[in-house]
């Protein structure tokens, strides 16, 4: 059975909220994702949260099914108000359920690169929104994951989380400095493809082969010359008006669907 | 000769900062776009701010050729504090530069369709960050224009505008309801392309003809189904994952950048 929280000064309540910060998740290794929808994308991944608030009032089947399963796996599941739920997420205009859940595993090490034929790499992605989109594209695309270089936005923030839809279950997510993932990278089979405005390829000129790793640079300084260097292949989107770059989330999925476009249509 | 503001309680400085209001933006007939970069896009198009705020310390080249052709055209230069600049933008990294613009003529009557092989059209778009973000791919995939349909979100929001880098100034901006649209559409040469979850065709199958419309629609509803039986074609980008959907200005530029490969291949 759930049990209530009615009280903004619950110690859980302000632990839950405190996650909205990165330190807090690093401390606690957890982190919050919002909305039925998310949660029953996790459910349908294998992921259950800890603990599962939602709003007194709210009826759902998906809902239903979620807290049965949380409850069978030993999880807490705890009604409250719309302005708690609110309190804890700070949204604007709250999602009725929310889950808190354990920190994933983020090592590279870990990574198969065996199990998707598309990967998608991010160099120091500043802006949470980019990086849920991104995570977002990749499921689209069918890329096995997102590998974060550097010093990237958490992908564990809420906002990104949000942004994500989900797909932060589904695509797996890996971080590593620029040399660790060059070395793992060089340890096995696949193509570096940077993108970048200084390319002279055309990004539809390539045959692309499995396993591609398309590389993304900052929203604003695009990838360091040094990264650029170390990539099989440097492509660019052409740009026919007057801007001379696109938005990096817009970017990436523009290429991503080039190459599953070419693969789908040798398939 | 700038003159020099000092005081935060100053009424032209809480008159700029009411503008980050539509409220105002609407009474005042004015919006607000920062930095550099922004306001040159904006001069080479051919738009200079009526006033022009600066940090004091800032030294650029083409601030002084901004601050040239403004005086010349009677334009107001005010230099200021970066913690004055902050109260106005309400940016947490404000730029050094900051433009007042006259407001836009948004009428659909004047849009000249022949200028563009591409337009983008968007219902309901309630995110001002994708708003701008389609406005940079507009620019980039040689579109003439975005044409706002029914409840957008203000494309002359500060936060819009930051997402165009400056296409908001190449590119046209027409806002309509959708009966005026689409009488509007009718009265001339033109195919509307629907993007649509429900739709039986790849976006990759038709060959489209100048001038497409290119129809997108809102973030969480996508276009209502009256919409897109108006549609000449609908047409859907393949979800190769778990997700069903891609975030609005991501599936625009998948598709946008499709159309104009097509015509860059014919050409």
């Amino acid at each position: 059975m759930p049990r209530q929280i009615t009280a903004f000064s619950n110690t859980l309540v302000k632990r839950v909220r405190s996650l909205r910060d990165k330190k807090h998740r690093r401390r606690e290794g957890l982190f919050i994702a919002e909305g039925l929808r998310i949660l029953t994308e996790a459910r349908e991944a294998g992921f259950l949260p800890e603990m599962l608030f939602f709003a007194t009032g709210t009826r759902h089947a998906l809902l239903d099914t979620l807290i049965g399963e949380i409850e069978a796996a030993g999880g807490d599941v705890i009604e409250t108000s719309a302005d708690i739920l609110h309190k804890m997420s700070g949204k604007d205009n709250p999602q009725t359920v929310l889950g808190v859940y354990p920190a994933l595993d983020t090592s590279l090490a870990r990574l198969d690169r065996s199990a998707a034929g598309l990967w998608i790499v991010a160099q120091s992605l500043r802006d949470p929104g980019n990086l849920g989109t991104i995570l977002r594209t990749g499921d689209a695309t069918g890329a096995g994951g997102l590998i974060l270089i550097d010093d990237c936005v958490d992908p564990f923030s809420v906002e990104a989380v949000r942004a994500s839809m989900g797909a932060l279950f589904t695509q797996r997510i890996a971080t590593a400095p620029w040399a660790d993932f060059l070395s793992w990278l060089r340890g096995g089979p696949g193509e570096l493809i940077g993108t970048s405005l200084k390319a002279r390829e055309d990004y539809q000129a390539p045959r692309y082969a499995p396993p591609a790793f398309l590389l993304v640079g900052n929203e604003a300084q695009g990838l360091p010359s040094a990264y650029e260097a170390e990539c099989d292949r440097l492509v660019k989107i052409p740009m026919l008006g007057k801007a001379d770059s696109l938005n990096a989330a817009v970017a990436t999925a523009v290429i991503a669907y080039e190459i599953v476009n070419q693969w789908r249509r040798a398939a």
